[in-house]
């Protein structure tokens, strides 16, 4: 419960790299998420190279972290795998919100970067990434060792939570 | 970690009552999720309500466990809040599957029982629960007091690892 409440965004990190072992508890935290039919519609493409990490923010306003991030997860869906459901965002979410938890969890700081459904911010990804036609990349998660501190975000809302009927 | 990896869907439950505490943390990390630019573009329905409980399965076909489920929580994207972007449903996956961990946490069972985008299932809830025109139920999340064990799934799969490209 301390990880879920205490997950924030961290967007400042040291020079340290995350480790291989690191990483593999990062994609094992993702790959054990729940999804719709348990088809697991999911890609991860870990990047490190340097050049990779530093092209991004170029055409995504909201990157400029990867500049100095170690590294970064960017979680795609399969259409091909999803089988037309329409529940292939919702799974990666999931396995996103998982990883998130996991950096959280080994000591890591961690940021959930939105680019699906913007198209620009999608096609930039492909063909940066040469993602194929059937896989869409829903985000990109920026991962390192922190080097900022937050309290719990504290966002409980009373006027969210709704009885019985709306 | 352990959480992360051992959480399983649970349909199976005693008939204990989960306890307004234990609601409350369930509640307290849905909206402990990032969002999209900090939107938190969510809602929940409470359901304890045994007849309210007991209408779900009548159009939703995964849904039977609810006839024995003490409660379900319907987790809502609000489009207004969200505001365009396209990042609620992103967003309301990231707090549900939070609920799913905080379950586990805290020695409860639950299950993601998908919703949107099926547009009958939509319509079903939103008619049963009075939802607003403006609110979309994404999914509902079945808890309960465990009466099923079953091992970690050990999901992960090297294939869907990609290195600095696809």
């Amino acid at each position: 419960m301390e990880v879920i409440l205490g997950r924030r965004s961290i967007r400042k990190y040291s020079e340290q790299s995350v480790s291989d072992e690191q990483l593999k508890r990062l994609l094992e935290a993702a790959m054990a998420a729940p999804s719709g039919h348990n088809k697991q519609p999911w890609h991860f493409i870990v990047i490190k190279d340097r050049a990779t990490l530093s092209e991004i923010p170029k055409f995504h306003n909201y990157s400029k972290m990867l500049e100095q991030a170690p590294l970064a997860i960017v979680v795609c869906g399969d259409l091909e795998i999803e089988g037309g459901s329409g529940f292939w965002v919702q799974d990666c979410s999931a396995a996103t919100q998982n990883i998130l938890l996991a950096a959280k969890a080994i000591g890591l700081g961690a940021v959930w970067l939105g680019v699906y459904p913007n198209e620009g911010l999608v096609k930039g990804l492909k063909t940066l990434l040469k993602i194929p036609e059937k896989i869409t990349p829903l985000c990109i998660i920026s991962v390192g060792h922190p080097l900022e501190e937050k309290p719990p975000g504290n966002r409980y809302r009373e006027d969210r939570v709704h009885h019985n009927q709306w």
